[in-house]
């Protein structure tokens, strides 16, 4: 984007996207719940239709990538884990360590995340998974790409609260080897995960 | 669900709930691309929650499920990869041939699966190959779960149109092993995985 993006306009759009995202995760969530009738569904529908040409009626051509601000935040509004401004993503909140060897989100799942009845989609963890594993590998202003990544089930995933904690194992040169898991409610590990990120080597 | 589903049933909610939930997927993307400015999204933010009012005046309490109608035909309409009711499912349209060993699915991917910016995200290629692998695996009425799943990432995938495509390697009793590709809209393999389902033993 061509256009500077100042802190004033970072709050201004937090504050303005940040709920009406908030709202939508909700609309996503009834939509698969609702027992209303046909009318009052096509009452709605009507609604999102309005509201879905008041934002389309001036759009950014691209998808919105990662953004940096003129005080030099990143910003991955649109990602489909952690986008602030992405309705898909949960979303993710993952706190790290200073040293950014570890990393851990918690987080509630609901109906829209389902895989088999009143669970979490085994893809939906590996999402997650892939995700904070990755997270352990990045580093400022060098994105790490998932290289391999292997996944353990081994016991069902109920929806609801949820915790996802990854570390680093070692590293060697641009490739984070990392590990962590995904732990249900009761803090039992439901899926384990090995995965080898890697930080392409920076432009010179 | 105590009340049964004729197909009459199932055909009045597609008629409103198909549109209704391809509306919202519209409505995801432009949230994220979005230019207009505060007081439109404001306006949007007000439509999006009157549409969540009336939906959600009456609800299930429970999450989707897998239910099955009068007909005998099976319903995932909340699923996360499938769900025609879950506006965060692309969704998947899986086509299988006859003996249920290979698995095809065409898809377009737009800004709301972003992770780095202008690709795929990793988990969201992860979440895709769960579902189609898994999906070699199902036997009417014997849903399959992962077992292990591994990814092997080959090539950065783009946003836009892609295929998955799964077979099955070999089964032994009820473990079915899978492999499939994530291919993007020239024909090249981005992700490569193989993986473990297991059929739970029928109740007897």
């Amino acid at each position: 984007m061509s256009e500077p993006i100042t802190p004033e306009d970072v709050q201004r759009a937090q504050a303005v996207f940040e709920p009406l995202t908030q709202s939508l995760r909700e609309l996503i969530d009834v939509t698969i719940r609702s027992r209303v009738d046909e009318s009052e569904v096509r009452r709605a529908h009507a609604l999102i239709q309005q509201a879905g040409e008041i934002l389309g009626s001036r759009l950014d051509p691209v998808p919105f990538g990662v953004r940096t601000a003129t005080d030099g935040r990143t910003l991955p509004w649109g990602n489909v884990a952690i986008g602030m401004r992405n309705a898909i993503a949960p979303p993710l909140r993952v706190d790290r360590d200073e040293a950014g060897q570890r990393a851990v989100a918690d987080l509630v799942l609901g109906a829209a995340y389902e895989g088999p009845p009143g669970l979490v989609h085994g893809g939906v963890c590996a999402l997650i998974l892939d995700h904070l594993l990755g997270a352990t590998a990045h580093r400022p202003d060098r994105p790490a790409f998932t290289g391999t990544l292997t996944l353990r089930y081994v016991a069902p995933t109920p929806l609801g609260r949820l915790r996802v904690e990854a570390w680093v194992e070692r590293e060697d040169g641009g490739k984070t080897f990392a590990e962590g898991n995904l732990l249900d409610s009761q803090g039992r590990v439901t899926v384990h995960a090995t995965g080898i990120f890697i930080r392409p080597v920076a432009k010179t």
